[in-house]
Formats: structure tokens, C-alpha cells, sequence
């Protein structure tokens, strides 16, 4: 398989979840000094993975969980937010421009800061209040500590079991998971290349919703516009409904991505819709995955890992078959702006 | 000028903003009674008005105002809603699915409803706790109970004069403002016309920020899409360098929207920035209207309605130069789905 070296993959899931007992004990320690609201604080990918925290939060914690855009905060600010809030933020360089001023702002605020920073010594590792620098997997460690300050608020009572079926299986899961979506992935980015080749300049629309929500925006913004130069929509699917139905028809390239979380039914509405109008349309459905050893009402919460997982294979595809590596880039960080 | 009925239009506004009275009175009453949270509820185009009036409100006031989507309560629920939030809906035809459901969820865990409902005797109307029922402005009304929620929270000082300059000059700048853009309108029409005949299949991208990503957003996909059936894509100024910035090009047609709000900067960095990559660029800068009677410290608070009248403009050159008449529809509201 094309970029895939499962024993580095297992082995960094592996180490991120080995991470828990550093992130409960900073988690606990926030708890002990109380907060008045917790701020996932991000931009572009790192905005979208804390979106996917919020929502998974939303239907299942009474605590204040917010997720903040750096920019926005730098400019419109938020009135609510005191030194009394926590932020979570995360950053795989420690040097984006837009979080390092939304830092330095929350630190005279005097809020306090936890930060994933996967390169130590970097501006925004050395401003954190508590920081673990270990590589990627940020969407993982951001469930973790949600995971945990439920736990405190006694709304993860399954808590010790869930992450004992995490820590046995979820690196080999979603390795299985990618090796049984590898097929498809090259199928489907041949169909793409095809497809580009008639319509160069049509978009290809995203719907995705609940944790999948970040992993359809940052997908379509963060990998395919930005590293593959694609164009492309994304769109809720609740959202979807109220707009941009009617500019699908039958050969407007659409992928639904549909999760096992709590807005798994608006998914089921769109895909059911679709078929009625399109007939070029691709269900990523985490649900075809077997996931062996995750209890039935845990699959839910690694939805959104399970679909990087497939998408991680459709991307390795595309760099194959559209000649077009994905580090380069046209204009970001090339020049000021 | 087409579809502009300049005495209608006045009297449209005007009706709104004496509908402060009423408000006050529900918002005063509600203040009373005290509550945990305010939640501009939506979907679809009113979820996008309820993003300009948090967005609005969360750098001025400490109050804990939230954006709720329907379908997303309705699926994920909000653990953090309780009988003592206040909702604050609106809508049209007072029979939108999503609002119905969510609605009657609202009023079965207790919280109180304050919609503006167009039609009276509709279910919506019926199952609000505090309805109004006045056409169309659904922008100002959410901005006007802001404003008094601010007022009472000793966060509006000037409020009594905001309002005076308001119910003197709104209606007339609004009025004012079509005018001045319909020349610009008609041309923007032609353009998009002439493009659209050599590029059938690209997305037009409209990028806005602070109190104009819900005018965005919404003219993006409420109106592009749902009633032009345009491709679109919108992004945020904050998020547009975060992905979005490396598919423009020479030939890419951009739209950006710049208002007066504390995110004006953001718009600004993506007005210079597109220069350097595009050439098939628009600027809507709200600055560029003199809105007579308007204090310079206001202006932002009514960015959004600018731009609304300058769209309003362009819908109207849109409809007759594209020969698609606004109202129909090829599945919305066609079949069940």
C-alpha cells in the first residue's frame, strides 16, 4: 500500500493515547482551580478539530464548551471570556501567526492555556501554561481531554472502560480500517482524475455532519483545496437542505460523509435524497467498517478517526494519480500577505 | 429601477423599527425573569441571521448569547440548554420543519420562546411564548433585541440616540444606498453573465467576516444557490488563508464582502491579498456609502443591512439578465425528502 508504514502508524496512536495520563493530570489540576469556560481555540484544521470536540461535548456535558477561531478573537475579541476560562488549543509547527497574537492576548487576559504543541522550544509551545508536545494525532488528543473533564463532571461513568478498549484497539482499528478502504480509495481518485478531466473547474461537494462536520470542512479546505488545488463546497447536512439541493444534479460530483454520532439521521436524510437527483454521488459510511473490539455505543466517538482513516488512503491515491505532491503550495507561507 | 417600490421599501423599515416598543416589553420582561443563556435559534438563512447577532454581540457584551442550529438540536440536543434559556427564532412561514420540531422540544424542557413570526396563526406563531408578526426585516429585529438586551445589561449607553439616529435615518439610507449600487449591480449581472456563458461550471467564492459571514454565507447559499442555482463556495476572511487562498487564480471569480465591524481588518488582509493572484476580483465595501445621519461609531452595526441592499440590487439585475425567476425551486419544498 502507497505511503503506508502500518508500524509507524500503530506506534504513534499508540504513544498519543499513552499521552492520557499526562493530559488527566493536567486536566484534573484545571478542574481543582475551577473555570467558568473551556475554549477550543484553533484556525483552519486546528478550528475545524475543535468543532468536532464542541459538538461532541454539546449533547452530552452541561460544561461551557466553546470553540473559539483565533482570527475572530484577535479582531471581534469575546466579552465572556475571562481569566478564569481555559483554552485547549493545538498547532503542528508552534508558530501560526494568527494563534500566536490570540496567546498572547488570553495570557493578559490571564486565562490559562493548554496547549498540544508537537514542536517543543517553538513561540506558541513556550507561551503555554501546560503543553505536551508529541506529533499529530490532534484530533485524538483533543477527545481525550474532552473525554477527561467529563469524566470529572461525572458524565463518563464508562469512562476507565472505554479508554481500556481505546488503548487495545483503536491503533489496530483504524490500520484495519484503512487497509479495507484502500480499494475504494484508488477507485475513487481514478474517478476523480476521469471526472476532473471533463470538468475542470467543477466543485465537489462535501456534506457531513456532527463530528463529522470538521472532518468534511477541514477535508475540503484543507487537503483538497489546499494541497491538491481541488475546488470544492462543504456543507452541513442539516445545512444542506436549505440551499445547496438545488445546485446538485445528476453529474455534480457529491461525497456524504456519514458518521455513527447523534446526527447520523440528518445524514441518513441526504442520502437519501440524493440518489433521487444525482447520480454521481460517492456514501463514505463509517458504519461499513468492522471496528473489532469497540463496543457499539463507543464507535460514535472515533467516527470522525475512522473517516481520516479512509481519507488518508483517498488522499495517498490522489497524490499518485494526479501527479501533484501534496506538500507543495501555491501561495501560503510563500510570500507576506 | 427594477423591483424597487422605493415608498414600500421605506415603510417596510420603518414598521420595523417601531416595532421597538413591543420589543422592549418582551425583552424587559423576559430580563425579569432572569435566564442562564439567550439562543438565536435557525437554520438556513436564520441560522446565518442568528450568527450576525451573536458575532455582534460577543465582543460587546458579557450576556451568554449562543447560536443554535434546529436540526442540530434536534439530533445532538444541548446539554447546556435549560428552562432557563430564552430563545430567540424567526421565520417566514412560521412552518419550517426543523423549527417546528426543535421548537416543541424547547417548550417540553421549559425555556421560553421569543419568535418573530411573519404569519400569524401559523405553528410557530402558535407555540411562542412572546411572538411578533411583522414581514420580513428579520436582521433588524434580531439587531434590535440585541441592542436591548445590551441596553439592560448596562452595556448600551447610548442606545436612546443609536435609536433615534435609527428610526430618523435606516430607512432612508437603506433607500439610498439601492440607489447608489444599482449601476454597479447591473454590471456586476452582465459580468456574471458573460463568465458564466465561458465558465458554466465554476463556483463564484464570496468571503466576509464579522457581522457580514452571515450575510455570506447566506447570499452564498440562500440565494446564489437556492434561487439562481449558481455554484458558490463561501469562507470566512479568517479562515480564506487557511486553505481556500491556493485554488484563486488569474481567472477565479471572487466576491469579497468588507463591512465596518472590529473584523474589517481581516476583509482588509484578504483585499490586498487578492490582487497579487486574481484578477477577476469584487470588492463590496460597505465604506463606500455615506449613509447620511449615521454616526461613524454605528455604522458597523448596520454593515450587514448595506450589504443586504446592495445584494438586493444585484438580485434584481441577476433575475432579469439570467431570465431565472427567484421563486422557483427544483426540489425545495417539490417532494418529500
Amino acid at each position: 500500500m502507497l505511503k503506508f508504514d502500518k508500524q509507524k502508524q500503530i506506534e504513534s496512536v499508540q504513544g498519543a493515547l499513552a499521552l492520557r495520563t499526562q493530559i488527566e493530570k493536567v486536566v484534573d489540576g484545571l478542574w481543582e482551580d475551577g473555570f467558568d469556560g473551556i475554549y477550543f481555540f484553533g484556525i483552519g484544521g486546528t478550528w475545524a478539530s475543535g468543532m468536532q470536540a464542541e459538538v461532541y461535548m454539546r449533547g452530552k456535558s452541561s460544561l461551557p464548551v466553546f470553540v473559539e477561531n483565533a482570527a475572530e478573537f484577535n479582531t471581534t475579541g469575546n466579552r465572556r471570556f475571562t481569566s478564569r476560562s481555559i483554552v485547549i488549543c493545538s498547532s503542528v509547527t508552534g508558530s501560526t501567526q494568527e494563534m500566536i497574537v490570540a496567546v498572547e492576548k488570553i495570557k493578559k487576559i490571564g486565562a490559562r492555556v493548554f496547549g498540544f504543541i508537537d514542536r517543543e522550544d517553538t513561540p506558541l509551545a513556550n507561551i503555554c501554561d501546560y503543553c505536551i508536545s508529541y506529533p499529530g494525532n490532534e484530533q485524538l488528543k483533543f477527545y481525550m481531554t474532552a473525554n477527561r473533564f467529563m469524566f470529572k463532571n461525572g458524565e463518563f461513568p464508562e469512562y476507565e472502560r472505554y479508554n481500556s478498549e481505546m488503548e487495545e484497539n483503536l491503533a489496530r482499528v483504524l490500520i484495519e480500517v484503512e487497509e479495507q478502504a484502500d480499494g475504494f480509495a484508488q477507485e475513487y481518485a481514478h474517478r476523480k482524475l476521469a471526472y476532473v478531466k471533463e470538468h475542470p473547474e467543477m466543485p465537489h461537494y462535501f456534506v457531513g455532519g456532527g463530528n463529522q462536520w470538521g472532518a468534511t470542512y477541514s477535508y475540503a479546505m484543507c487537503y483538497w483545496e489546499e494541497q491538491f488545488w481541488f475546488r470544492t463546497k462543504s456543507v452541513t447536512t442539516a445545512e444542506f437542505f436549505h440551499g445547496t439541493l438545488e445546485i446538485i444534479d445528476r453529474d455534480t460530483p457529491v461525497t456524504l460523509f456519514m458518521g455513527e454520532d447523534e446526527q447520523r439521521p440528518l445524514a441518513e436524510r441526504v442520502a437519501k435524497f440524493l440518489p433521487k437527483v444525482c447520480s454521481n454521488y460517492t456514501v463514505i459510511d463509517t458504519r461499513d467498517y468492522e471496528l473489532r473490539g469497540i463496543s457499539p455505543e463507543f464507535r460514535g466517538s472515533i467516527s470522525h478517526l475512522v473517516m481520516h482513516g479512509v481519507n488518508n488512503r483517498v488522499d495517498a491515491h490522489l497524490e499518485q494519480v494526479f501527479c501533484h505532491p501534496m506538500q507543495i503550495r501555491r501561495y501560503y507561507r510563500q510570500f507576506d500577505y
